[in-house]
């Protein structure tokens, strides 16, 4: 059958699992807050663009929400009870209310047995857990009716290989992200993001009924700012520099240093806004920018450290190997420590979009 | 809202996980058997029964197909293909094939990670796992369209109170299952299974489609045969032995010993018709006795033990701790083989029904 999640997904393209000091599970507070700070416009857009009319949410069949890129819990468990209050109050002075089936989707690596043991007893819904990469096929046709992606689209399908190549104008060496002057880097990265949001777009759009919902929370840039013009960005830098330092001194290669690249890209309202719209298949009903976690707060670099370590963790390990994590974030936290930026509060620039899109009736 | 799964589970209520030596995964040849054995009647039943001219059967819509008590594969992964392959037969002169949207059931302790790292990769459906009991409601009211459940419904929800009660007629001492010669411990465990049935039966008729079809797999008895009088009765007659014998060397307590009951039960035919037909939301299409693997094997008793350990091990090493098992399962394949029953064919009369059944439309 096409379409059918067939994709073996890379094994570190997920949170760290479990609930240990460095899993996800206890560090994931600052994705919590943007769901918190999402929440009034979520409530907002959900009364005024559900159609309870739409036969398609006619309340005698389930709701079917799906939580894409959702990790292992806490935070999705937030998310979709305040996606469940908002159209429980849609279709208060209905006569019948919906009863919810509601699906976790993060990749085939993902901790799914933590997932499933914690999730909350008095839950209001029916819950079911879904393995794949959501660049790819993972409902049938018309199931769903209501779609959450919160900071997870910044993840790519993969590096660009051009990256990797030496001989290519885009070769990333000496940076791990598109924090680069080089302009081809950056192209590559953006290319990447491009692709990978018309396969997310043309997937949902078939899974979705006609009219269903879809709430994407996207960890991006103001539009014209350049990623290396950003705290995340240069705190970034400085884990790229932290490698080339242990490549200086024996602990890694240098080759493996060059070779390193994060699958993260952070889009413009701009970038984003165009993608959708170049796709089609979505009304776009609302793009906002949302308040940042911690933006004025002396950050704490253990608790940045950690969370750093949560998301990312993994991939270090597969291309590094394990012994180099604590000795690594070590010094992260130390260079960071000693970094002017990360005090600064101007350099917090970091944009998390709030995009409300509804699928096209025809 | 009512009926949602938030039923704890007991953390010792599945296979042995992972792939190694003693998991699900590499012991369970006898269970695929069996799926193998139902398949021509699976098929018969299929082409007989599915009616797709009922409009929850409009190929427009996916199928959605659950597999309650799959364990972690590769069994299930087998058994849903040929229920795949005899609803798409049905559907062959039809100018449309559904779609398939395939629900993975057990326990929330069942090991879900391996299940989908090993979902096959050229599957025709699209998947999804559901942690929780099957004693329970897993899915909202009417939208499954066929239930399946292979040598799961033997396991109770829960070890009848009464069995470890001294001051009770059940007092199950010196026995481990329903293989004592005492009546109210037959009864109790009886009484144990119609609950559990009735639970079962009323859970699913509300999650399937009026017309939905439902096969289960049950091990269980000939009429009129007690547990006792069969090979597996025996051969739980012989591990109660061990444990006396444990018991007697005070490798573990007796107290232990006699406070140890399985959470099995192995209904006749006839008790398994007329709980279906108390229940009264399902036809009886039909009760089949299906042959019995290795029945005329002489027993490979170390693979005999492997098998029980991966079933059974966690529940040992939940009561006793991990540290018995070795010691108590090589005791068992010892005595097994210096005991004559084991290789006499007269009493392999276990029975493995094939029971289908359709959700009754009014």
């Amino acid at each position: 059958m096409d379409g059918v999640n067939s994709h073996l997904s890379p094994t570190t393209y997920h949170m760290n699992g479990g609930d240990g000091p460095y899993s996800y599970v206890q560090n994931s507070d600052y994705q919590k807050e943007v769901i918190d700070f999402a929440k009034g416009l979520l409530n907002e857009m959900i009364a005024e663009k559900l159609d309870v009319e739409n036969p398609s949410f006619d309340p005698s069949n389930p709701i079917c929400i799906a939580d894409l890129g959702c990790s292992v819990g806490p935070n999705t468990f937030y998310a979709v009870n305040n996606i469940i209050e908002a159209i429980e109050l849609k279709y208060k002075s209905n006569p019948q209310t919906p009863s919810f089936h509601v699906f976790f989707n993060d990749h085939t690596t993902n901790d799914f047995n933590t997932l499933f043991k914690t999730l909350p007893t008095n839950r209001k819904y029916f819950a079911a857990g879904v393995a794949g990469s959501f660049h790819r096929r993972l409902f049938p046709n018309s199931t769903l009716h209501f779609v959450h992606c919160s900071a997870a689209l910044h993840w790519l399908s993969e590096v660009p290989k051009e990256l990797k190549d030496r001989n290519s104008l885009a070769w990333n060496k000496g940076s791990v992200l598109h924090t680069s002057p080089v302009k081809e880097v950056r192209e590559a990265y953006s290319a990447q993001f491009r692709k990978d949001m018309e396969e997310f777009l043309s997937g949902r759009a078939q899974e979705l009924v006609r009219g269903g919902l879809m709430v994407l929370i996207v960890q991006g840039l103001p539009d014209g700012v350049l990623l290396s013009e950003t705290t995340v960005g240069m705190g970034f830098c400085v884990l790229a520099s932290c490698l080339d330092d242990m490549a200086k001194t024996g602990v890694v290669s240098a080759e493996k240093v060059d070779s390193f690249n994060l699958p993260f890209y952070h889009p413009s309202s701009k970038e984003l806004r165009a993608l959708i719209e170049t796709n089609g298949y979505f009304h776009v009903e609302r793009i906002e920018k949302l308040s940042t976690p911690w933006r004025h707060e002396t950050p704490d670099l253990q608790l940045v450290g950690m969370h750093l370590r949560a998301v990312i963790g993994g991939l270090i390990e597969e291309h590094f190997g394990d012994e180099i994590l604590d000795d690594l974030f070590q010094r992260h936290i130390k260079k960071l420590g000693e970094s002017a930026f990360i005090y600064d509060e101007k350099y917090r620039k970091e944009a998390n979009y709030f995009v409300f899109l509804k699928r096209k009736v025809a």
